[in-house]
């Protein structure tokens, strides 16, 4: 088996290098980070700026490159140009994202940003991320449970399309379950500054505000409960059952 | 009626300053416009570096604002800064962009993950494009159409978590069909360059493919039949019809 790698927390982040230590049991895994940090890059592209790729390592069972653009550009990038049409990985893993990607937040993170490209070029793929923005945060409860989490996925039927998004809640972990994404949003998003000439500035900062705290089956009430949560992610975003409502704006 | 308007091209894209006029004729405008091109930032955000908002222009029936940050940036700080939960805008009209934002582009394109952003606020929210990059491109067919198509929709029941993609190919316009977004990729992405120092680096180009040429009901097939497209495009992106076949998962 062939394993792509990338991540959005950059080369430097200690998830990306325990997930290529997963994968090495699989097969051969060909990471390819950015060169950097590029969390809430979602799928963001590098489109006026050129890219780079350097080799930085090279064992029999590994092989990382590095890269200046956004995790959707690394994985665009590495098929564009270390793969070919009859010679695709079989397998596109990314994370481990050090921070939760549940809920909406399936829209902003880049870690979900490089499984969808994967999952655009028709490979199996799957980001894992954990409820942990810490550097130091410990994946050791989540490693044992990714690798068997992987080998089940690829024994699945997975239609062209759908990929998955994995989430770990810190600390012991009570098992699997298969989740849809939680309604919510951020709130308080930012906190207003003024520098030293008098001139404001903002960080983005804020909660996540639940909008279904009574909801049983959501990736967030699952988290809550100490479970890993799988949910299936659509990259046809398509909403079906409105379009048969929607006749009338045809002129 | 409030309307707030942002879009991927930036504030000096023409694009923008239509799509400005026309709302116009529907209420009063905000445009929080980035301070230059975004083109591909899909949802991003700025996370590590701080964002800037500065007054532009005002008038009484417009306000033009211009920030360092993506698309969803401008909405978020717009939302968060501008309004309130008691005063929110009653539309997010987003572009019109340079150039087509059909198929898989839903998911990379700036001008859709700002109107992604206002429809996760439970904001109406539409996105507008055409299919011509040029900054001299000609909207003048497109207007009327953009108009109406907003009157249609902002008089329809809208679920929470679904926003519009609207594409309009170059040209006469036929005139309007709902469609569902085609399946397809990108291909030939990268053209590989050698720089004076003898080392690679590559610029993103590519072509789309499409997937499902033989579809009369996609966004592509109508647009290249001439006619006005509108997707609805759900920010829950669940895989509702897999997620009963993954229980084999839990453990």
């Amino acid at each position: 088996m062939e394993i792509l790698i990338t991540n959005d927390d950059g080369i430097k982040a200690p998830g990306i290098h325990v997930l290529a230590g997963i994968m090495q049991q699989l097969g051969h895994v060909t990471v390819v980070a950015p060169d950097g940090p590029r969390s809430g890059q979602s799928s963001a592209l590098t489109v006026n700026s050129p890219l780079r790729l350097r080799k930085k390592e090279e064992t029999p069972s590994l092989t990382v490159y590095v890269c200046n653009g956004t995790p959707a550009d690394c994985i665009k990038l590495a098929l564009d140009q270390l793969y070919n049409d009859n010679n695709k990985p079989d397998l596109v893993a990314t994370g481990i994202n050090h921070g939760s990607n549940s809920a909406i937040s399936v829209i902003y993170s880049g870690t979900m940003g490089a499984a969808m490209e994967g999952c655009v070029s028709g490979i199996l793929s799957i980001g894992f991320s954990l409820c942990n923005h810490a550097m130091e945060a410990d994946f050791s409860f989540f490693e044992a449970y990714i690798l068997q989490l992987t080998k089940r996925i690829l024994a699945m039927e997975v239609p062209y399309g759908t990929c998955f998004n994995v989430n770990a809640p810190c600390g012991e972990l009570k098992g699997i379950r298969v989740a849809r994404q939680c309604k919510g949003r951020w709130i308080k998003e930012f906190e207003k500054r003024t520098d030293p000439h008098g001139r404001d500035y903002y960080w983005m900062t804020g909660e996540f505000l639940n909008a279904e705290t009574d909801a049983n089956d959501t990736d967030e009430a699952w988290l809550n409960q100490g479970y890993i949560t799988v949910v299936p992610v659509r990259i046809d975003m398509t909403d079906y059952d409105l379009l048969t409502q929607m006749r009338s704006l045809e002129v």
